[in-house]
């Protein structure tokens, strides 16, 4: 009874997070999630009570996955700035393929026109990236002018500004070609000995683990 | 008669868009910005014929005043690399004090909820900096690895990201102590021969003229 319960708030959020990504909130219909979802729009209600409810719990779907990515990349092991660089390609990628992710960032962009507060990522991600700055700089691998909580939000903005603007600019440049030439030209200003090209293929080749066996 | 004409689109434009910054698009209506602008509805409509093309008009209206901007950083005389943060510092002053440009902003912010298609600012502002950054590896000023248009459109991106989300994450940094920061710590890759902080610097001197005399 439970583990159908489960099936069910998982069916309408996924139903919800689709119709969000394709039309965007303020077009979706509490019917439309039930349609798509296979439910009825009673259990719409009886699980969330409301649409505003159902996108706060989509956006926290997300933020539970992206904290789950931002602790992989706490494992001791690999160095500071190549974790850094792939976590930005992970999320690039979720941003591409994953549709909650995906939801999440619409409703987000959407936010002023929802009746609900939706909550941000960016402090977390600004926590995130401060901790691998500070670890890099115990490493001596941080530049000594850059500061890492200031630079961590800096840099959380500009992430979040080539992925907003990437697909309105409509060119041949997908976010991860963008991220790539973002990366290029930062980390010369961020690391103590410049040497980007190579971290960021070095970072590339944890991102995508070629296949073993 | 044509003057009134003139006037009253004015006080349209400027009441929409002072209602548009505070509430939104969809919360505002013809009847506020009636009111607002000492207006009858009938003068919108006949002026406008319908909150679309008022929201059409308030954004065309800001990329003039944009396009102004930009002509004036044309100009010989100042080197580029200053033209370009001095340039940023200006949209950053009219992001935060001038009605019209956060009206465009906000609007474009809530493109997805609009029944028009919202122009985007992107593609001039990236042709205006790509102009500047070849002006600049032209006087020798610009690293060599750079390269100009991919740059701009990766500085235009994360410029907005700057913008979008400094609002947002509430903290004691306004815009313009990000973009100083963000200055200081991209220029160190984009200079032949960094000295970053000087460059911000004259570039202020150049945003804020002091009152002679």
């Amino acid at each position: 009874m439970q583990d159908r319960a489960r099936a069910t708030r998982r069916a309408l959020l996924e139903a919800a997070a689709h119709l969000f990504v394709e039309q965007g909130y303020a077009r979706t219909s509490i019917n439309e999630i039930s349609d798509l979802s296979g439910r009825t729009s009673g259990a719409v209600y009886f699980h969330y009570s409301s649409k505003e409810k159902l996108a706060l719990a989509v956006v926290r779907e997300q933020f539970a996955a992206w904290t789950l990515l931002a602790d992989r990349y706490a494992a001791p092991g690999v160095p500071p700035l190549e974790k850094l660089v792939a976590l930005s390609f992970d999320i690039a990628k979720a941003l591409r393929d994953d549709v909650m992710t995906r939801a999440g960032a619409r409703l987000w962009a959407e936010r002023r026109t929802i009746d609900v507060a939706i909550p941000t990522p960016f402090a977390v991600w600004t926590a995130a990236v401060t901790r691998l700055l500070a670890e890099a700089r115990a490493d001596g691998e941080l530049a000594e002018e850059v500061e890492p909580s200031g630079t961590a939000a800096t840099l959380v903005c500009a992430f979040f500004g080539l992925y907003d603007l990437t697909e309105e600019m409509a060119e041949h440049e997908d976010l991860s070609d963008r991220l790539h030439r973002w990366w290029l030209l930062i980390l010369k200003a961020l690391q103590a000995r410049p040497e980007p090209a190579a971290l960021v293929a070095r970072a590339l080749a944890h991102h995508r683990p070629t296949p073993t066996g």
